[in-house]
């Protein structure tokens, strides 16, 4: 790491910072227009933000610098660190007067996609304050799409990328520039925010809210302008299918969503994950709802909306509610214990372990019981019909096995803050997978955040940025051979 | 798999039931001296199962078949499961009027040293029927030493076992037969059993209770001849600490207690796996002691002998509490639920992950993190100065990830049958790791496992043999592969 690295670092992420003052505008505009005074904070945020992001950006300018895997894991970190400190800018500034870890919580479980908030009262808050969480949440999912299928697998961490997958395969790359493939993946993921408002506004919705649930659904974040989440919506059976489609789409892979939809590559969705994804989403949204009937005796089509609408926001790791499924009975709460360590695809916006992971961890382990009964026998670890390389199976074993170390460590520390051993052991998962909700009477799904001690807050602060940066790209930052010259 | 090796593997199990029908005697014995009536059930138990067992051995001579790897899997899975349902005889005929799945949990519990219990009323059993339990943990103990020691590392398995490592290095065999080397470790452990009941009796207990808890503290068993477990003595803080010392060295690997007791060899503890165990078992003792001393105001060696004791008892796989230390306050419950996973060294009485995996792991993961850095680098694992092979690397990542696998599908499972979340989640966790009490008011240190339903009891009784056949040894006779001629 040399000072010339650090200084382009700095300037990328005060480039960012500037485009981010420019969306603090939206809200400013939707607050002025309401005729709310918060007007101003935005529009103060935004001047703030802007001012600080263009000094830094003029006083770092220099020559370009190569970027070699350090550089990589030093701009992603920097740059999701500045946003999310940003994003806090307007939080604590405005009416709600929130304290220093506070917004910097909610701004982080906003960007990160996690979803969980320290604010009640939503149903009353301006609306410039609740279109900033959304938008938050919806700039997160886009930047989470564009690290996994760009940044992340050249940095060997993670992700079957397309780029990575058909590296070997030139001749048929669809999308031969970067720009034509960022744009098309703008393109497709504002398109779809888009028909997930007019089908939420169909439905009964509000346009802002419409509007406001949309970016939190496709982003697969999860907040809501209801202290009650989805709940406000719980009756409106065509609206949690609805929410679950897209929340299902959230959770799958965005460049083969572009492949579909530019290119009618219907081959492209062959991809594994996505069948495993969409087989572990089945499983439990059944197995739930049969046993919601039994045991409740309610119709089997409610039971089955409910139960698929929460599961794929677990497994999406979107973090809505429709109701408060940690009473459905220990069964159910079990399941969404599971679920919440699944994630949807690489690629997505959602977090979690991912179901890439899954399969090449089930090929590696069903490979070693194989050797176990035949000591000599050789058999090449897959990922579909591809051969997966040691550097890819070596950050799958990496990633989780940081996965449950750094769960166990938060746990522990968020305990001796004082909270509960539930809460702790939850609060610590649903962090790192960016879910949302834990389970317990704090922090389950018809819980807050807010009644948590800032220490807690400040160490889930860092388990979401740790999730949603697949671990590994913040790890390396505190490894002593990252630092040296 | 053909029929020669299934009758082979039968015949070497009834050997072995004609041993354990001696093994009856002994309570019969005590039972008889103490004229109590269930000697009788003792005697016919030992009648029932010998002639069984003699039948079967009779009816299964042939010729010795070669042992690879297949027969190895076959031999003990089988004698570990047949063991356990013979053990159960005696208690099924015992004046307790146990259900079928309470005995074979029972015995289960005992054979594996999880030390769970479905009895109360303990303080006043038969002496025989509390001698069983003991002798079955005692014998398990030895059982999971050889297994360990001798067995797994030639399955690919497990086990840093002293043959495996000094395979390449002949001439410094200290044990050149094998019989010497089974004696020396029968020798080791009967001679620390006995010191371990002597100190017992110096400092208190009655002879019956210092033999029966000796067993129990060598094997890391943990059942107790008191409904209060350990609880009973909780105020003999020097009891406290001559168990938590044998249930340190019950968590240390045999072989290299050998090595020092016959050899003088003091180089052979400098094994990592004891640095490692001996490490975690003092931070978490320290660390809790401290928290105990200020949140309770206890004098801090009170504080530090509970919190050495529970600790110990926890991590060695052991199960034995001295007091109720779920209500030591959040942070000391996280610990517990922490040191759960760990366990001790491999080729001891203790369960769990076990110390060399963690170091396995622990080497693989600063490896992937530098690959990260630096792509080109290359590192070998190691384990200490020696380097690990592949087989061994692979063998650590598929029990990890196997492991977390069937926690959550036992946790599943069990609350499938009605147990709430957190009784479900620990009672599958620490099945799996043979440590004994769980978390939550059924199965806590002061909780009972009756309570549970038979489904939930047949759920852990499978859940305590895959912990303690190292999971792997199990899985693989479910795989299809296993059972092709």
């Amino acid at each position: 790491m040399n000072s010339q690295s650090l200084r382009a670092a700095i300037h990328i992420a005060a480039i960012f910072g500037i485009y981010l003052s420019l969306a603090m505008l939206v809200p400013a505009f939707v607050d002025f227009y309401f005729r709310n005074a918060d007007w101003q904070v935005f529009a103060l945020s935004a001047m703030f933000t802007g001012g600080m992001s263009l000094a830094t950006a003029l006083a770092t300018q220099g020559r370009r610098v190569t970027a070699n895997a350090r550089f990589g894991f030093l701009i992603v970190n920097l740059l999701w660190a500045t946003t999310a400190l940003f994003g806090a800018v307007p939080l604590m500034a405005s009416s709600l007067d929130l304290s220093l870890a506070d917004a910097v919580f909610e701004s982080v479980s906003a960007l990160t996609t996690t979803g969980s908030t320290v604010i009640s009262g939503l149903d009353t808050l301006p609306p410039g304050l609740l279109l900033w969480r959304s938008l938050l949440q919806w700039i997160g999912g886009l930047g989470v799409i564009v690290l996994g299928l760009l940044i992340l697998p050249f940095l060997n961490i993670g992700g079957v990328s397309y780029f990575k997958l058909e590296s070997s395969d030139i001749e048929d790359r669809p999308f031969e520039r970067l720009s034509v493939f960022i744009v098309s993946i703008l393109g497709i993921y504002s398109s779809l925010t888009f028909a997930c408002a007019i089908a939420y506004a169909a439905a009964g919705m509000s346009g802002f809210d419409a509007a406001n649930h949309a970016m939190t659904t496709l982003s697969t974040g999860g907040y809501s302008t209801h202290d009650a989440s989805f709940g406000f919506y719980g009756d409106n059976l065509p609206m949690l299918w609805i929410a679950s489609v897209f929340m299902f789409i959230g959770g799958l892979p965005f460049s083969i969503l572009a492949l579909l939809a530019f290119r009618g590559r219907l081959d492209a969705a062959r991809d594994p994950q996505i069948r495993a994804f969409a087989l572990y989403v089945a499983f439990f949204a059944v197995v739930v709802a049969i046993y919601l009937r039994v045991t409740t005796g309610a119709p089997f089509i409610e039971a089955l909306s409910h139960s698929i609408f929460n599961f794929v926001s677990i497994i999406t790791t979107t973090g809505y509610a429709s109701q408060d499924y940690s009473t459905w009975g220990a069964f159910a709460v079990a399941c969404a214990f599971i679920a919440t360590f699944l994630g949807g695809c690489s690629g997505s916006t959602a977090g979690g372990i991912k179901a890439y992971r899954f399969i090449i961890l089930f090929e590696l382990m069903s490979n070693g019981l194989r050797r176990l009964v035949y000591p000599s026998s050789v058999h090449t670890v897959r990922y579909g019909d591809r051969p997966v390389d040691d550097d890819m199976q070596r950050a799958v074993v990496l990633f989780i096995a940081s996965f449950f170390v750094i769960w166990g460590a938060a746990t522990v520390l968020l305990a001796g803050t004082g909270l509960d051993f539930m809460t702790a052991m939850t609060g610590a998962l649903t962090a790192l997978t960016n879910v949302g909700p834990g389970l317990g009477d704090v922090i389950g799904p018809a819980g807050n955040f807010a009644p948590l001690p800032d220490t807690a807050k400040w160490i889930l602060v860092l388990a979401m940025l740790l999730g949603r940066l697949e671990i590994l790209t913040v790890l390396v930052i505190f490894a002593p051979v990252f630092w040296r010259r």
